[in-house]
C-alpha cells in the first residue's frame, strides 16, 4: 500500500502516523508545501505575543521524528501542483530546486487546510499587510513587532484568531484597532453572550470598531505608520501594519482541479469514511466538507480537533477498517484577555438560521461554591429543541470553569441527550471546583423547568429599554438596595419576601414580567404568582442578562 | 399536603424548597436539631483551616431567609424522637425548653444523614477525640486551634474528610500524624493511583501511618499534650486532640424504630422516588440506601449531589411527578495540598469484589497543550468492559483540569457510553484548555486500541521489582538518556528510534514487554514488533505508572 498525503500537520500528519501504526510496511510520503510538518498552528498567536518563548516548541513533531519513530517519507518545501486520479499519480514542484517529479500513489489524502480569506481589497497585497496561518506568518509578524516602528497595529476581523492576535500584540505593547463588519465579535457565539467581553477587550486598551470593515490599504511612509487603513464608514487609521483574519477558504483548488466534487463553500465533499467522490481519494481537515453532528447537514468547521480524528479515520479506513466520522459539533474556545468563551452545537442564530424548534436559557452559576473563596460568577446559556428536548448547544462566557461546563455539555450532546439528563447527572463537588448542583445540572433544572412549564420565561428583548408605555407591568423583586442601585427603568419593586403579602398590588388584567438579578428569585416569585393566578413570565437570566444585553452598568 | 422533614441541611432543605416551589398552599415543616439549617458541610474543613474566613459564609441559607423566601415553618434545636407511622405522627423535643409534642403528617421526609462512626475504642468519649460533621463541631475544633495549647494533631482515618481536616491544620501550623487502617489513603480510589499523593501528603510535613489504627485514646496531662493516641502497631502519639473520621453510619435508627427497613449497612431502603416501605415515608440523602447508577445493586455513598438531588426528587414525587432516581454514579472529588484526586463510577476494587469483567488503562496526559506555558500533567485511569466495551469507571490524580475530566467521563457514564465515544467526543481546544487530542480522548483510544487487540497491554504488577529471573524480556525503549536516569532493573534499552533496524537483538521464544516513559512510544513499539511476529505487550502507563505503582524513583 502507498499511500500520498498532500499537507503535514493537523490532519496530515494524523492520517500518516495512524497508517504507520496500523502498518509497517505502508510506504508513506507526507508532501509539505512549508519549511517545518507538523506544528502548532494554534500556538502562532501566543508564539508572536511572547507567551510561547521559544520558537522550537511549536515543533509538535519535527521532521527528523516523524522519520524515525514513524518512519515516514517527509518531503518538507514541496508542493502538490496537479492531481491525475486516472493515474492515480500527483505531481511535485520541489520549492528550493524548482525540480518537478511525479509520484504515484494507491491512496491519496488531501489535508491541504485552508487559507486566509482576502478580499480584493485595494492595497491588499501590500508588504504591510499580513495574515497569520503558519510559521513563516508568525516569523514575519514576530518580526514587526520585535524591530520597533510603528507601536500601532489594525485587525481586520474579530474571529477567535483576530482576538488572539489583538490579545498577543496587546502583550507586546502595542496599540490596538480591530475592525469587525458584524456587530459582535466571536461570530460564531451569539451577540449577547460575547457583549461583556467586546467591553472586556476595550478595557485592555483595545479599539474595538464594528459594523465596519476595511475599504482600503493606502501605503503611507510618516515615521508613525507604514499604511493607513480605509474603513467603510470613513475613518482612517494609521499603523505600522494590518493583520487580516476574516476567516479561511478550504484549499481545494488542487483536488477540485482534478475533478474531486466541491460544496457550495468550497470544501471538499467527503462521506462518513471522509472519502471524497473518488474512492481512492480521501480529504480531511480544514479542506473538507464534513456533516454536522447535530443535524446531519453539511457544514465546515475549521479547527483542529476535527482535523486530527478526520486524519485518523481516513487512515482507518484505508485499512479496511469501518471508523465512521460521526460529524463536527462545532465546539470551540478561545481565551479573551484572561477570560474564557466557550461553546458547543448550534448557536441561536444558527437555528434560527435553519428554523429549527429551539428554547433557550440563560443563568449566571458561579464556578464553584460561593461560600469558598475565589468564586467567579460565568454566563450559561443553554438552547435546546422543545420538541424534544434534546440539546442543540451551550455557550459560556466567564473567567474560569467554562471550559469544563462546555466539555460535559459536549458529551451530552455527543450522547444526543436531552436536558433532563443534565438535571440527574452526578459531577464532581467540593467546595474549590464546583457546587452540589453544578451549573450544568442548574442548566437543566431550568430549561427542564422551562418544559414542563413550571416556569414561564421571557427573555430580554421583551422588556427593552424605552420610555413607552408597555403592554406588561415589569416586577423587580430584588432588594430595595438593589433596585436603588439599577433596574430596568418602569420596574416596580417588590422585594420577593414580601411578595405574598403585597400581591393586591399586583395588576390583575396584564401579563406580569418579574424580574431579580440572575433569575431565580424570580423564578420563585413567578412560581408564587403563577399559582396564585397571575399571568406571570420569569425574565430569563434577570437583570445581569439585561444588563448584558443592553450594556447598560446602571440606570437609575 | 402537610410534609413534615426531619433534618434540614443538603437533603431536607432541598427537598423543602422543592416543595414549596411546586405548592404555595403546603405546609411544610422542617425539623433541625442543630442551631443552624442549610449549612454548608463541605466547606467546615476550610473555615476550621481558616481558608473560609467567615463563619456566616457557611450558612448557606439561613432559617429567616427560609421562612421568608420559602414559607418554611423550620424549627431549629428540634429533634424528632419517635415516629408513629400508623397515627402518621412524630414526636418532637424542643432541646432549648425540653418540651415535647407531636406533629401529624402528610408526607414525611427522613433526611437526617449520617453520624461519624466512632467505633468502641478505649478513650473514644474523651474530650480530647473530636470529630467534624457540623457547625458545633466545627466550632469546637476551630476553638482548639485557635486557643493554643499542643500543636500536635492525630487524625485517624485518611478518607476524605481525614485528609482535608490534615489539610487544614497543617493551614493552621499543627504538626499533625494520620493513621490509617488500609495500605492507602482515599479509600475509593485504588492504591496504586494515590501512591504520589501518599508522596505529595507526606512532603507537607503529614507524617501518614498506613496499616495501622488507633487501639486506645489515653488522657494525658503534659505540657505538650492533652492524650496519647495508641496504635495498633504499639507506637503512643501525644497529641492535643485526635479527630477521628473513619467514615460514616446513616442515622436511621429513628425510622427503623418504626418499622421503616433498613438495609445491611444501615441506610434506609428506597425505591427510584425515594420511598421507604411506607410510601408516606421517603428517605433522602446520606440516611438512605440507592441504588448503584451502573449496576443497579445497592449503595451508600454519603456524598451532597445526591442529597440535593434526592431531596428533589421526593418532593417532586409526594406532589405526584414521576421524578425518578437513577441511582449514584460514586463521582467524588478532593483537593489535596493542591493537587486533586476525582473519580467516578466503579473503581478496580469494587469491580473485583463484584467480580465484574474488567479491563484498564493508564495514560499520563498534560491538562493543556505541552507547548503552551504552565501545562502539568496528570494520571487517568479508565476501568471498562472488556464485554460490551461500556465505561465502568475513572480515575485521575493530577493538579489542573482533573476534575472536568472525570465530569466529562461522568456525563458518558451518565449516558452509559463506551470506550469508543471517548474517542469520537469533540472537546474544546485552545492551548491553554487541552489539546486537540484532549485527555478523553486519548483514553478513548488507549482503551479502544486494547480492546481492537490493536495494543495488547500488560500491568506493573506483571514486572515488579525483584531480582529472580523474568519469564518475559523487558525491554525499554526510551532515548540512552532516560534509562540511564533509572529502568526497571533488568530491562534492555533500545531506543524506539532504532528498534525497526536492531530487532535480531530481541528474543523470538519470549514475551517482549515494552515500556517506555508514558507509554506512548511503547505502544508504538509494540506495533511495531507485533506486526513482525514478536509476541510483545506494552506496559500501560510506562515508567512513570511503574513508578507510581512501586514508588520508587529512579532505580540504576
Ligand atoms: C493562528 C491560528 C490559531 C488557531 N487556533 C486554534 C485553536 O485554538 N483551536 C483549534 O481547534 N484550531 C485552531 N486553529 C485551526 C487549526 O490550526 C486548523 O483547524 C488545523 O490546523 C487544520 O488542519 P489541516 O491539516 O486541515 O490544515 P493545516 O494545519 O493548515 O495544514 C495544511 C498544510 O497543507 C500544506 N499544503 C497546502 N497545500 C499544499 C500543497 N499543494 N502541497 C503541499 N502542501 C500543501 C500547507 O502548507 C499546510 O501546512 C488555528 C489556526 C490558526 C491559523
Ligand atoms: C466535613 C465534611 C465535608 C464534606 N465535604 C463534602 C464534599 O466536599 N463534597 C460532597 O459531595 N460531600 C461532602 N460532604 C458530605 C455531605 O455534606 C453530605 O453528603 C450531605 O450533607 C448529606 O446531606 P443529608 O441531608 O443527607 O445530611 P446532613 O447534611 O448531614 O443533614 C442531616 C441533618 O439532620 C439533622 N438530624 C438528624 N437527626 C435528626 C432528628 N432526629 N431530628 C432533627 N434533626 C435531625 C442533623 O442535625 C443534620 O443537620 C462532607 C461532609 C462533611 C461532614
Ligand atoms: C504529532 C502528530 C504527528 C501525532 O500524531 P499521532 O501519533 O496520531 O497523535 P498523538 O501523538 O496525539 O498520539 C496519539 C496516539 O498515541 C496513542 N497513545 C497516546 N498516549 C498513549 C499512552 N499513554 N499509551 C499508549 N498509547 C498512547 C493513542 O492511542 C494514539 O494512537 P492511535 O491513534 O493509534 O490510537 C500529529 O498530531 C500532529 O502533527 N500534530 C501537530 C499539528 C496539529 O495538530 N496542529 C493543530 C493543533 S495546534
Ligand atoms: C440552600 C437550599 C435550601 C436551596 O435549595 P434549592 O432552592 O432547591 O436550590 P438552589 O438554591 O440551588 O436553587 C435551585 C433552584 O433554583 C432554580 N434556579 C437556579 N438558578 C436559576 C436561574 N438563574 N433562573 C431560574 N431558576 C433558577 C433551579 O431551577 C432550581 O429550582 P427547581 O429545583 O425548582 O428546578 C439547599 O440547597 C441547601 O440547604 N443547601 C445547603 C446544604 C448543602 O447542600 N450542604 C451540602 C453541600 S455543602
Amino acid at each position: 500500500m502507498k499511500i500520498v498525503i498532500i499537507g503535514a500537520v493537523a490532519g496530515g500528519a494524523s492520517a500518516a502516523a495512524r497508517a504507520r501504526r496500523l502498518d509497517e510496511d505502508a510506504e508513506i510520503v507526507l508532501i509539505e508545501r512549508g519549511r517545518e510538518p507538523s506544528f502548532a498552528n494554534c500556538g502562532l498567536p501566543y508564539y508572536v505575543g511572547g507567551e510561547i518563548e521559544s520558537r522550537d516548541k511549536l515543533l509538535v513533531a519535527p521532521a527528523d521524528r516523524l522519520r524515525q519513530r514513524y518512519r515516514l517519507d517527509v518531503r518538507t518545501r514541496q508542493e502538490v501542483t496537479s492531481i491525475d486520479r486516472v493515474k492515480q499519480t500527483v505531481d511535485v514542484r520541489n520549492l528550493e530546486t524548482g525540480e518537478t517529479y511525479t509520484e504515484s500513489y494507491d491512496r491519496l489524502v488531501v489535508s491541504t487546510g485552508a487559507s486566509p480569506f482576502r478580499p480584493p481589497i485595494p492595497g491588499i497585497e501590500g508588504p504591510h499587510v499580513l495574515e497569520l496561518r503558519d510559521l513563516a506568518d508568525a516569523d514575519r509578524m514576530f518580526d514587526r513587532v520585535a524591530t520597533g516602528g510603528s507601536r500601532r497595529a489594525v485587525i481586520v476581523g474579530a474571529g477567535f484568531i483576530g482576538i488572539e492576535v489583538a490579545e498577543n500584540l496587546v502583550r507586546r505593547g502595542l496599540d490596538v484597532t480591530v475592525v469587525e463588519l458584524a456587530d459582535q465579535i466571536l461570530p460564531p457565539w451569539d451577540p449577547e453572550m460575547v457583549r461583556s467581553l467586546e467591553d472586556h477587550v476595550r478595557q485592555q486598551g483595545v479599539t474595538l470598531k464594528l459594523n465596519d470593515s476595511a475599504a482600503a490599504f493606502e501605503e503611507a511612509t510618516s515615521d508613525d505608520a507604514n499604511l493607513v487603513v480605509k474603513l467603510a464608514s470613513g475613518e482612517a487609521l494609521p499603523a505600522g501594519f494590518a493583520v487580516v483574519c476574516i476567516g479561511v477558504r478550504p484549499e481545494s483548488g488542487l483536488a477540485a482541479e482534478s475533478g474531486i466534487e466541491t460544496g457550495p463553500r468550497g470544501g471538499i465533499v467527503t462521506n462518513d469514511h471522509m472519502q471524497t467522490n473518488d474512492p481512492n481519494v480521501y480529504a480531511v481537515g480544514d479542506v473538507a466538507q464534513v456533516k454536522d453532528f447535530i443535524t446531519g447537514e453539511p457544514t465546515q468547521i475549521p479547527l483542529a480537533g476535527p482535523a486530527n480524528r478526520q486524519g485518523r479515520i481516513a487512515a482507518d479506513h484505508i485499512f479496511g477498517r469501518d471508523s465512521v466520522y460521526r460529524g463536527t459539533q462545532g465546539t470551540a474556545i478561545v481565551g479573551v484577555f484572561g477570560k474564557t468563551a466557550a461553546m458547543t452545537g448550534h448557536s441561536e442564530k444558527l437555528l434560527q438560521r435553519a428554523n429549527l424548534p429551539y428554547e433557550k436559557i440563560y443563568i449566571h452559576p458561579s464556578d464553584h461554591a460561593g461560600y469558598y473563596p475565589g468564586a467567579s460568577s460565568m454566563t450559561l446559556k443553554l438552547l435546546f429543541n422543545p420538541d424534544n428536548a434534546r440539546i442543540w448547544g451551550a455557550q459560556a462566557i466567564g473567567t474560569t470553569g467554562v471550559d469544563k461546563r462546555i466539555d460535559v455539555i459536549a458529551m451530552a450532546i455527543h450522547a444526543r441527550m436531552t436536558v433532563y439528563d443534565l438535571e440527574e447527572v452526578e459531577l464532581c463537588y467540593a467546595p474549590q471546583y464546583g457546587s452540589a448542583k453544578d451549573p450544568v445540572n442548574m442548566a437543566g433544572f431550568v430549561a427542564a423547568g422551562v418544559l414542563r412549564g413550571d416556569q414561564p420565561v421571557t427573555h430580554c428583548h421583551f422588556v427593552p429599554p424605552t420610555d413607552q408605555p408597555r403592554d406588561w407591568f415589569v416586577l423587580d423583586v430584588r432588594s430595595p438596595g438593589e433596585f436603588a442601585s439599577g433596574h430596568i427603568h418602569d420596574a416596580v419593586n417588590i422585594p420577593l419576601e414580601e411578595l405574598r403579602d403585597r400581591m393586591s398590588e399586583l395588576p390583575t388584567d396584564r401579563r406580569i414580567v418579574v424580574y431579580c438579578f440572575v433569575g431565580q428569585r424570580g423564578y420563585m416569585a413567578t412560581r408564587i404568582l403563577n399559582q396564585n393566578g397571575f399571568d406571570v413570565c420569569n425574565l430569563c437570566g434577570g437583570f445581569k442578562s439585561w444588563q448584558q444585553q443592553y450594556l447598560l452598568e446602571t440606570q437609575s
